[in-house]
């Protein structure tokens, strides 16, 4: 049996490479970006007008002019025009190029019309304000956006922007997700007194689903030739496997000897953690196997705890470590790193995990009441009120 | 001109109900549930085996007995079978039915078996141990899940256990994005030296696209019959307008003007905050105006800021507000709200906001390198670090 950490290393060692596609931009969100995106001209592309108002030669306010005949109007999305005679002025709009002879912009509200004469009613006023300088905020060839980030509505922004109309991102994994165990029958079914609907693979899936990774699923009796047959397709056709069951100690707990049979080679198989101890790990040349314990729980920890941080790994994305204080003390006998469910809160800037009663890896409901499980490490029996540990999110 | 706080009282007090509709529940995921969720039979269902081994009377244990006749297998999904003879033992299996007359469960790391006999290793064994009580976690009857609870995959997971194949959800308000401005060019488009491309609709898709809610986009010209025309086509087919530009006090910003024509009832115009201060809010009996001002982050933080406690209001959720410590002292003159991009990082439970330093309201690109903005009060010039203030993520 080896450590949470040892088995988090051992996994994100095996990251695999999914390659590249290029996709509509405005589908990005969520993806990871696989190029960098540089500005394809400077931005602003020329000096834009920021405030509604007036535009003048700044030499003529310096001068002591104060009322300046308006000349014309330059709107935003029309062509440059220029000032023609430099004790007059034009009319500016928010977002409209700066006119040309024009080096301040006086607004509306310090400004008084009439009789087409525009009079500033202000004494400050500063050589090329309210004027937002052509390449002031990035250069053409600037890196706007780096690779392996993460596309969020700002990115897609930046994407219109620049007219990458299409995207190049890290192309998502082919993952079929596994359940065994006789007892499952499918959430339209009435169970009978011993069965117990499926609802695994469908936390799996709803999981997967917030990386934007799209899943098949199926399930398999707990019959080790059809196992076999089936389990050999999947290796052939998919990037991941995720199992839940069948790796446990029971008799029909088939799947590691299948999956040795198969040529999948394994990585662990038992990790020092509750719950989720039994989760196996292995891969061939071409697919990475998860398989998880059937408990609820389990599935549902290991694949946020394992299965997250291989796939980042795997597209190239390194996320920060969340952590947060113990809202009160916790006492864990078994040496065993302890994922307890917590829900979190903010005060005063501190992010705050208080502890959740469930009653072990079976307890699907007690997932409804917490956001996150908080990582208590092994080797360690109390953990007090004020401590700060790792944390991982589900919400 | 209004405080950031009374326009956000006005928005939420605006909230509107959109109904509900019922969904397949796994494609539930991030919809706000609209109805309880209640425990359709007791959970576990039956006193399910907690461990692979073997059940016993505890009685036997008890009087003394170390090794136990297999009579037979208990395997998870079969029907319930009884210990015939007490002092025998039954093979379980994790998730199976605890056989009749059966009382404890030994794992098998604590048996050694040989020759059909079963004889456990350890002293210390407890009645009922390794056993899923019926009921433990929840009652039939019990609610699981309450009413306006943001479907997560751990919802997801109890729902399939229960067999609610189908859930009722808030409907999504029909929302429309409109961007105007006449220097405005398609993604697709090479700008001419006065134009760019459109951005602001897309930000908006997506930043929507994070709440589930479908979009639809036009773009208008910055003619006044035209706007009113198709606007007022918009005011009858949607529930929710979002514009981005011509609400300022530009020659073209015909937009509060022709709302006014078309019967939109103005809660306000211009809010005390930068960026975004020239924000229209306003409402006809069936639609919502959110008219924000075109610059990209006002665009962008006007959303968030806004239309997102809106439409939480309006679907029934009580979002926790987020807070952040500042990492180094901020100083901001104008007596306006301040919405200041930050990097967020977490350090011993501490969620630290590190000001990005932009180039205003139309720097796009600065949006890429910050996480969310912080809320810097009026009335205050001054921020010092270590301060904490509310802030407003968009990763």
């Amino acid at each position: 049996m080896i450590s949470v950490e040892e088995a988090l290393q051992i996994v994100i060692d095996s990251a695999q490479d999914f390659g590249v596609e290029e996709i509509p931009f405005i589908q990005s969100a969520g993806r990871i970006l696989k190029e960098q995106i540089k500005a394809d001209r400077d931005f602003p592309p020329f000096n834009r007008v920021a405030m509604d108002g007036i535009a003048i030669a700044y030499s003529s306010f310096k001068n002591g002019q104060r009322s300046f005949k308006i000349e014309g109007i330059q709107a935003a999305g029309s062509e440059q025009i220029s000032l023609q005679n430099l004790e007059n002025c034009i009319e500016v709009m928010t977002g409209a190029v700066l006119p040309n002879k024009c080096d301040a912009v006086i607004r509306y509200e310090d400004v008084f019309i009439e009789n087409g004469i525009a009079t500033i009613s202000i004494d400050a006023v500063t050589d090329g304000q309210n004027i937002h300088q052509k390449g002031k905020d990035e250069k053409a060839g600037d890196v706007l956006i780096k690779q392996n980030t993460i596309i969020s509505a700002a990115e897609i922004g930046v994407l219109a922007t620049v007219g990458k109309s299409t995207v190049k991102v890290a192309k998502q994994p082919k993952v079929m997700i596994v359940s065994t165990g006789d007892e499952l029958v499918a959430v339209d079914d009435v169970p009978l007194a011993h069965q117990i609907r499926r609802s695994n693979v469908f936390t799996l899936v709803s999981l997967l689903e917030k990386l934007h990774i799209p899943s098949e699923t199926a399930h398999l009796t707990d019959d080790k030739p059809i196992l076999k047959e089936k389990i050999k397709s999947f290796l052939a056709t998919y990037d991941v496997l995720l199992f839940s069951g069948a790796v446990s100690k029971g008799k029909f707990d088939f799947l590691p000897e299948v999956l040795a049979e198969l040529g999948v080679v394994k990585s662990f198989h038992k990790v020092a953690q509750r719950p989720g101890k039994p989760f196996w790990f292995g891969q061939t040349k071409n697919s990475s196997v998860f398989a998880f314990p059937g408990n609820p729980i389990s599935t549902f920890v290991n694949c946020l705890a394992y299965f997250y941080p291989w796939y980042f790994k795997s597209i190239g994305v390194e996320l920060q470590e969340e952590n947060a204080i113990l809202s009160e003390d916790v006492s864990f006998k078994p040496n065993l790193a302890y994922f307890l469910q917590v829900q979190l809160s903010y005060r005063y800037g501190h992010l705050i995990a208080s502890p959740i009663t469930g009653n072990g890896s079976g307890d699907l409901a007690s997932l409804v009441k917490a956001d996150a499980f908080i990582q208590l490490p092994a080797n360690q029996n109390e953990f007090k009120k004020g401590e700060v540990f790792k944390i991982i999110r589900y919400r």
